[in-house]
């Protein structure tokens, strides 16, 4: 193994701020503002979700992140949603991949049936490339749903996978 | 004009809870939790959301109410969503329709470019039918995503109106 996904602890957190304050300040892949401050992300990203787990490298370096939470409250809240970061130094090496499949036996392990990304924007078609080869389908397409900051309105997928039967 | 449609105010919650509650305990229509308290309503319909409004029938009598919010945070704030609820003695006379061309004309003065509803039950047939007969589009279905409390899991629409185009 040549990395290990494991939950997140108070103490990563000066480690892991700065990989989601650079992903965020891009604005080209999560809603998030990029003038989001370090308490709202802080919040989204740790305190709100179900739980959040961090992805490290052989010598302990954090380079990605994910969370987990049910996508609806109540009556849909047996569909879950999660999202995913990879630090820029960690490009490239499938820590995506590894997040995504940690995630979903995560969610089936919590109970959740599916698997829903709300906008995922379509330019970052990589991003949208992996989902869709890990087994997501597009269900549907909202037009100029993502305000990109640098191509400006872009259209964003809604994206779902079922992962268990009810039991 | 046999009805008005005007913002909320806290006098009006004694006689719009029962009407939530009501239609939320059914758990065939909205993901609300059926069992849910008169305060997380009051947080979830009145608190969170940018704007609340009432429809009052001619003697003044509250007959149906929406929500007006965000539908993501950030880079995807322009798009709306709404919800809508109908009282029972109030049904077929045309004020679901009302309050959702309220919602848009509102929508577009608050800024917003788009509404989304992102779990319309595709079993409330009627629904679908009256947001499709006032322009809005099934962007996608969500394959058993909602869990309706008589018929188990069920599918869901994402259902999508551009309003305006960036001014």
């Amino acid at each position: 193994m040549t990395h290990t996904i494991r939950p997140f602890q108070d103490s990563d957190w000066p480690a892991l701020w700065p990989i989601l304050q650079a992903t965020f300040q891009a604005g080209d892949t999560y809603s998030f503002a990029p003038d989001s401050t370090e308490q709202d992300i802080r919040q989204a990203w740790i305190d709100t979700p179900a739980a959040t787990f961090v992805l490290c490298t052989a010598d302990g370096t954090i380079a990605g992140t994910y969370f987990i939470k049910p996508n609806q409250t109540g009556l849909g809240n047996h569909v879950c949603n999660c999202g995913y970061v990879v630090a820029p130094a960690g490009q490239g090496q499938g820590y995506a991949s590894a997040m995504c499949e940690h995630s979903q036996a995560q969610a089936v392990a919590m109970g959740f049936l599916a698997m829903q990304f709300n906008l995922v924007v379509s330019t970052n078609e990589r991003a949208v490339r992996l989902w869709q080869w890990l087994g997501f389908a597009i269900v549907g397409t909202l037009p100029g749903a993502f305000r990109h900051q640098r191509l400006g309105l872009v259209d964003a997928h809604v994206m779902f996978k079922t992962l268990a039967t009810p039991g």
